[in-house]
């Protein structure tokens, strides 16, 4: 159930219920690919305020696979994490990790990019994964055009996404035991609006439970990808959930919450934490009123710590953050511990950049009370 | 200070109280060897019940180099860590990791692992930078002789430490600003019991504040250092903390409490997690009582996680383990961390292991109430 609990333009705030527990939206959702969060465990996630995880069927397809995640008895059991999971179908991953994939209608052949097997991978087999993974959100099981494709590609694979959406839909219902997941589905079409808008009328022909903005973040120019969400966002069901798959930088979310998107997942907080890139506010998160001189940035500023200059830096990474690196770690101890390639550098720097993304969607959400 | 709170035959219960607190014995120190116990937190060393960590001088003195510490006031507060620290002098990584190494009357002269640079490490240096460092207890710089040297080169290596065991005496008093910290003599002479008690005379006519057993652990049968340390450790000051280094496994560490030794570090549980070897109770650690069917077994075993066995084991690494991981984690989701390369896998069996040592000297301490 979805309810949206206050607008303000066509921003919303609202609170999605799901079988286990309660997301409030606008809401960020951490990436646990292979089952966790890089570098993190599912404690720290729930003290780092995380809702609700997104986690790979690509990757646990190959590992630990269909039968053993149904021996497991599902990802929340395996990974010890009780609040909602949503999945992607793996189709984006079969394009981009896998090798010699090969696309008919019935599916994606490829071979896995850790053993060579070969695995058939159609709508239905998704389905099945992802309803043994126990997610609370499965998404559908989507043809992926390539960035730089043109429109004869991206008319074609938006069109058969709807025909797999369909397949989906009913693949799941059918296997649905004791009780049916919800399901969103996945807007195709590039940057041309008109696809777009067609791919979201078939898709709610269908009736997903929500539905996401696919096939952006993926190189194309920023403005493309705020000219589609821009238009599309508001076009999509206002009593449903909205997802933009994939994206991105602190003020591309930002953007996207005011086009009127509820979800959002992105690699950059791990990512870029591995690689010593640390976001730190330009305001105080509490008000989100600007510091002093800083009228006119970003509300937000990336450090990169393995510069010499916070060789000695006793100050923690951002004093505006509550995260448990910036309560214990000096900028010159993390700076350290990255020059001599400590473990632990990754996981201090990942605890804070995720922990940034989680309080600037808390503050999203405080702005719209 | 030193306190021997009860003895059993040559093993004892004590208190060794130093600048930065108490520390019961016998005891394990992990080690943090670069500043940081390999993929560790201070705080998670705390939660883990250490009371006092090992870091290593030559590693600090590549990086953050000698300035580098002094302008960070010292480790205690670079790494956030309020307990006691002990360093070692470097001495012995010199040797091991560094290139080009040349050693005379003066000192070592090396080649940094790391840059190249060249660095002449003296008995006067390694007290300045142990000082500097702001360790609770400082280790004599010490001449090692390979573990395959003959006894011509073990005495002269022994010879050459009691020079500068009473160098580094000298050195720290005169260098000593507000407070003299702790200062331990090494007792080194290879398996030779006459070079052994030589060395051990040569230390206490200097007198110091505790005596360590160094150059064993080195690739000796496990017997000849059992002969060393039984042999000598019964000789040490009985009212000076005794320290064996580098060493061992759980059941040598044992041996070792029971032949009179206080202190005690060693990789092998940080190394072991990291390459998926985990060590476990046969006994009940609570009542150090047998399990039924184990009467004959050692106290503890090992346990490879990536074996295909526990691929759907549901149950915690080790059910008497009272550590996160434990608590948090089953074997077969551990093993499947280990299988797909995240690194929460090293910090997950890192944690348990560093636990087990803790614990392991918990109970020994216990049994010597």
């Amino acid at each position: 159930m979805f309810e949206v609990l206050k607008t303000n333009g066509n921003a919303r705030r609202g609170r999605l219920t799901l079988p286990h527990g309660v997301v409030e939206t606008p809401v960020f959702m951490p990436i646990a690919t292979k089952g966790a969060v890089k570098t993190l465990s599912s404690t720290d996630m729930e003290k780092l305020g995380a809702q609700i995880l997104l986690s790979n069927t690509y990757h646990l397809l190959l590992r630990p696979g269909l039968e053993g995640i149904k021996k497991h008895g599902g990802l929340h059991k395996f990974m010890n994490w009780s609040k909602p999971i949503l999945t992607d179908s793996g189709g984006y991953q079969v394009f981009s990790l896998s090798k010699l994939n090969k696309t008919t209608e019935e599916g994606v052949t490829f071979q896995s990019h850790i053993d060579g097997t070969k695995i058939n991978l159609t709508p239905e087999l998704s389905m099945e994964m992802q309803t043994a993974i126990g997610s609370d959100i499965i998404m559908q099981f989507d043809d992926v055009a390539a960035g730089g494709a043109d429109r004869e590609r991206h008319e074609a694979a938006m069109e058969r996404s709807l025909r797999w959406a369909e397949r989906c839909r009913v693949a799941l219902i059918v296997g649905a035991k004791n009780f049916l997941p919800q399901q969103f589905g996945i807007i195709q079409g590039g940057t041309h609006v008109d696809l777009r808008e067609r791919s979201l009328a078939g898709l709610a022909e269908i009736g997903f439970d929500g539905y996401a903005i696919g096939g952006l973040s993926v190189g194309e120019p920023r403005e493309e990808a705020y000219r589609i969400v821009d238009k599309i966002a508001p076009q999509m069901p206002v009593d449903k959930p909205r997802y933009f798959m994939g994206g991105g930088m602190p003020e591309e979310i930002v953007h996207y919450v005011r086009a009127g998107v509820d979800m959002f997942d992105c690699v950059l907080p791990t990512r870029n934490a591995r690689h010593g890139t640390l976001f730190v506010w330009n305001i105080d998160p509490e008000n989100w009123q600007p510091l002093a001189g800083e009228e006119n940035s970003e509300f937000y500023s990336q450090l990169h710590i393995t510069n010499e200059k916070f060789s000695f830096d006793e100050g923690p990474i951002d004093p505006f953050c509550d995260c448990e690196t910036c309560q214990t770690t000096s900028k010159a101890y993390l700076r350290h511990l990255f020059q001599v390639q400590e473990i632990l550098a990754l996981r201090l720097a990942t605890v804070h950049n995720v922990r940034f993304y989680i309080r600037m969607m808390e503050r999203v959400r405080e702005v719209g009370r």
